[in-house]
């Protein structure tokens, strides 16, 4: 636990009602979690002069470190000088160090201050400014009911400046030396976030308690967070992560480094590595597996054709699927997703195939196929695999939900998987 | 003034923390405005069962109505019914009708209730539930302090289902009679917000100030809504409406009657209407231009293939493209749009075809070709025009862009306009 109780109070009209969507307070947050600082509580309120005073007392009195965002522009609406200084009980009188800022700002741009810009001069009797490299407007450091405040622009621009610049090194001062933090971020796919937990529980429940678990949804995969505080438990955490591989084996996608790690992106990676190239032969799914490999930049070293074949005449005249099978077995069966992906393998010249064919609905099923069938066919010329699913739900979360399967399935074959994926009944 | 004082409370470690940034409060801000309610504060915790009770307490406290976001989940993170449950001293008990609709939920998917999903009908005794159409978490509806308050899911899908088609229709009965309020909601395509904005100001300066105009962007289109909230005002929208057609003209795609009104649903229907079926020829958008058309339920009505030529030998493989016209005047041209246009006609029997190729970046420009250059063919098989754009951005963004303008020219082909859209300079 940090000494320090963060609290965030955002103002704004805009803030509110819907016009502005707030990302000051994610970025705020990110750069005080590597001092080991959460926030605990975040508050937004119109721009209201009562509301945003009595806001600020209680918030005072909750936390010991308040940063308070908006409010410090030219406008009538911009409220945070005159509400802390009644919240603080001290006048409003020109502070000559912000008004010196303002002159400053001002002649750099060759720009003329009129009334309302010289209202930014006007803060609570004594308190400290907080210098602004770019923008108008001071910040203003005061404290309240032993609380530090931080007063800093809605501009997201000039927000990141006064954090990173002035607000985050003095917060480095006040802290003791710096814990030891790592996060390890897992990416899975093909467990679902309640069960993921349930088996963390059932076969990890010895894991020490110093290393903290965290699961994120982020459809289709779900990413596992483990954090460690100490040294000691970091180290102990490379030893459960072997443990942890064990468990989900290849339902664990791979680290995630920097952005994301996402299916396509694997599927990809292992091609680019193999030398290999992927081709698509697409009925229910019609064209977006090939659009979630081309989405890819350098899509164009492992993939150079799909095929859209959405109806029987097509996957007959442009994947040589013979009318027989068609007639035989229909369009969604074994025989046919197999005869796709010879064809296209055949057609296109890629090393690595896969196909789809199914029904999406909400029409075309029939009792043996009921909505949601599928029939996937994927690898190389040298072994075809085929699976069946039978996927409900809505037309998009049906295509989704192929078009993931798809490319974990050609992933597991890329990677010569030997585990069974949970989704395979 | 509203006789309702609403309130929001969200609650999540990914929303405080920064990783997600949240668009829910955004919103809900934006679906009850026009029943005259504005949202006076919102206040977003960490996972964290005290400080939940503690708040719930104290906002029930402050206002009548209080929309709780988040914490309905299966997993240990999800407090919002043990909090609620605490807060208004009520036992927790299984509900008989949440328990109804997750099995419910789960039969439709074949999927089977673990310990941690049936947890999600553990609720507050004798509480409401509000039905929810698509997810697994029911909503809460319960009233603490003479506060009507109502729990939603976080997951944004849902959330916006439960709030149109439950929270809001309850709200409505709870207001005073309704003032006679009509909504006009067009939907329009290839004038950015700011741009239709200002062609209102300049063209339809006279408008009276009785029709109230909003604007909603959402990429690609943009929605223009014209509110009136008397007998006369609504009379007199319809006099202007005629008017904002002949200035917007193709622009407007059409009337948004209940859900949404997108590109590929007006070529869809267009194709539909007049018995005509459509084919895609793909370069650098790999594919996403036929998987917008097969997103549609009944997409084997209009379209029977496409056509992923990613590589060079492919367009001359898969399409006919003459090696010649590759070789002469490249992958990115007039020539070899139009020959794949041609080569997808003929391939594929459809009546109507749209053939892209460009530089979707990051790599593969030329001092000739910069980044962003495309080309599109489109038309029928006896005429086929075309159209070069260069579009600036991401891959991704260029992808999009490119799709919605491929598809919009189609719909203005087979509407037959005589008007040139604002894209084409």
């Amino acid at each position: 636990m940090s000494i320090i109780n963060l609290q965030l109070l955002l103002t704004g009209n805009e803030l509110i009602n819907g016009d502005v969507i707030d990302t000051n307070s994610a970025y705020i947050a990110k750069q005080v979690k590597p001092l080991g600082i959460d926030i605990a509580k975040r508050v937004t309120l119109a721009d209201n002069l009562t509301v945003l005073i009595n806001e600020i007392k209680i918030m005072s009195q909750q936390c010991n470190l308040l940063i308070i965002n908006g409010g410090l522009g030219p406008t009538s609406d911009d409220l945070t000088a005159e509400a802390l200084s009644i919240a603080a009980n001290l006048p409003l009188t020109e502070n000559p160090e912000a008004l010196l800022h303002l002159k400053s700002w001002a002649s750099k741009r060759m720009y003329t201050l009129d009334k309302a810009n010289l209202k930014q001069a006007v803060l609570p009797d004594k308190c400290n400014i907080i210098a602004n490299r770019t923008g108008s407007a001071v910040g203003i450091h005061i404290n309240i009911n032993d609380c530090d405040i931080f007063c800093t622009p809605g501009v997201p621009s000039e927000l990141k400046i006064m954090l990173n610049e002035e607000i985050i090194p003095y917060l480095k001062k006040q802290l003791p030396p710096q814990e030891f933090l790592h996060t390890t971020r897992l990416q899975t796919y093909g467990i679902g976030e309640s069960q993921l937990q349930m088996i963390m529980q059932e076969h990890l429940a010895a894991l020490p308690t110093t290393i903290e678990i965290g699961y994120r949804a982020n459809a289709p995969t779900v990413e596992l967070k483990l954090i460690t505080h100490t040294e000691a438990s970091y180290q102990l955490k490379t030893t459960w992560l072997k443990k942890i591989h064990q468990v989900l084996n290849d339902h664990i996608l791979g680290e995630i480094k920097t952005n994301d790690l996402t299916l396509p992106m694997c599927v990809y990676e292992q091609l680019l590595e193999k030398k290999l190239t992927i081709t698509t032969a697409e009925s229910c799914t019609g064209g977006l597996l090939a659009s979630k490999i081309t989405a890819l930049a350098g899509a164009s070293q492992v993939f150079e054709a799909g095929y859209v074949t959405y109806s029987n005449k097509m996957k007959n005249h442009m994947l040589s699927v013979p009318q027989t099978t068609l007639d035989k077995y229909g369009a969604v069966s074994k025989e046919t997703v197999l005869a796709m992906a010879k064809g296209a393998l055949s057609h296109s010249s890629a090393d690595i195939v896969i196909a789809v064919s199914g029904i999406a609905g909400p029409t075309g099923a029939t009792v043996e196929k009921p909505l949601g069938t599928v029939w996937l066919a994927w690898g190389d010329s040298t072994t075809l695999h085929t699976q069946h699913f039978v996927v409900k739900g809505t037309r998009l979360y049906f295509q989704k939900t192929v078009v993931a399967r798809g490319l974990d399935l050609v992933r597991r074959f890329l990677i010569k998987s030997s585990h069974s994926p949970l989704y395979i009944k």
